[in-house]
């Protein structure tokens, strides 16, 4: 059996995957990680993926994640087949499906490689972390669910006992009938047992937060078509910075940009989803 | 034999997929998509299997596409496998190896649907088109790679043929000796036959510049890994504004977010691609 480093942590148990004795990978999909309506969430089920990926190839860190999501995973017993494409000395390709009872749920390109602990030799301005008010001014979204005065549907009741989430008060004003009228999501957020960031985890929050079009005033759930993720560095510890932006509405189809910061204000992991616009 | 719509065009012709009497998807790679050393354009590559997924899907557009670029490609005959996967009112998935002679070369993961020629209902500020140069102003790269006064290695010569690109002189320091200091590369981009850009051919715009970082003073040719691709709309005829733009270079790895805007001022197609920091 293949173990994960951090086997004892709330969340390498979560996206455990093992190999059986016929030799194919599985997992057990958490329930903990619905965003309601016996929905997995996409950054986790990616996240899962992306762990078969590692445990496939003689690279470390899963660096760059493609995928497209097929229908609604639920939780309970998984399999994951994996189809390893070109292997280097820098980099190894391959090809995940992560399926569930039903059938498939996800299927994804992946690249495995090393993430350097080095610093970057170069940066765009962009890439310097946005004004955040500070996390001890930020909503409690755990606290304020089970105070009774929930800032409604921020995220399902599952997902706070996964991630610990301090929404920025600034980009929440549509959980009080007053969005802002951009399309932005802000908020610390570290996993809710404590532990800090490690590359498998910085997948996880690339989805982790309501539809930034909420904050438009477009409320309602938009399914993820098509997800890339990209994990740029080792996150140093402490809590991540994740902010995320929808750039256009059109069609029927909306786009969506994540950006996670580490504690040192580095940007870490970055995502674009394409998705349906969301189904009240 | 399958044929496209526009099987006229310069364009379609290097892009065709057929089926051949076997039931294989081939194509004819085309040499005048090289861009050195014998190695395809990636986007040129991407183009080809979102053809492929189109012509495999009840849906007219490729609206998502990741690729994970396995080994660079060569000119000549190869053929397209597409695994078809679940397909809906809205939209297909699918999966697309494009292999030439030597084996598999990308291994895409695509969603086909309809581009709505309808307005957007959300944008964000940050989509609009940056301040460039007018078209009359900047570089013809064709030109004056024929006239001697070349800019060099701004566009293979290969690629000179397929496209008419004329880039922002603000973005071409670098070919001077006089990096602007920032990883940003601006065009005016069209089809070198004239023809209006379709959502196919945006395809083959999203990475069609030198490397954004040879802004930066950093020369030398920085393999792609894996792109994705969203087509947003159904561009209107005329010039296409293309920008390039990396975030930041480490540990090895370097990222390239492409922008393409339509001659109305409508993004209408975006890239982002991890790749290996250059090679000299």
């Amino acid at each position: 059996m293949l173990q994960t480093h951090d086997q004892d942590s709330g969340f390498a148990r979560s996206t455990a995957v093992r190999r059986d004795h016929e030799g194919r990978l599985t997992a057990q999909l958490d329930g903990g990680w619905e965003v309601g309506g016996g929905i997995l969430n996409g950054g986790y089920l990616l996240a899962v993926a992306a762990r078969a990926a590692v445990l496939s190839s003689p690279h470390p860190h899963a660096v760059a994640l493609a995928a497209s999501y097929l229908r609604a995973g639920a939780a309970g017993p998984a399999h994951l087949q994996v189809t390893p494409g070109p292997t280097g000395r820098t980099l190894a390709h391959s090809t995940v499906v992560l399926a569930d009872e039903a059938g498939p749920v996800i299927s994804v390109q992946a690249t495995t490689g090393t993430l350097d602990p080095g610093p970057q030799t170069y940066t765009d301005d962009d890439t310097a972390p946005p004004s955040v008010t500070p996390v001890e001014d930020c909503i409690d979204v755990a606290a304020a669910a089970a105070g009774g005065s929930t800032v409604p549907g921020v995220v399902a009741p599952g997902l706070l006992a996964e991630l610990d989430c301090r929404l920025d008060p600034a980009t929440a004003g549509w959980a009080v009938g007053a969005p802002a009228g951009e399309a932005v999501m802000r908020a610390w957020v570290r996993l809710a047992d404590g532990r800090d960031p490690d590359p498998l985890s910085l997948v996880a929050l690339l989805d982790c937060l309501p539809p930034s079009i909420w904050g438009a005033g477009t409320l309602g759930w938009a399914p993820t078509v098509q997800l890339q993720a990209l994990v740029r560095a080792l996150p140093a510890p402490g809590w991540c910075l994740v902010e995320s932006r929808t750039g256009q509405v059109a069609g029927g189809w909306i786009d969506e940009d994540y950006r996670v910061w580490d504690a040192t204000g580095r940007l870490v992991a970055v995502s674009r989803q394409l998705a349906r616009t969301p189904r009240p």
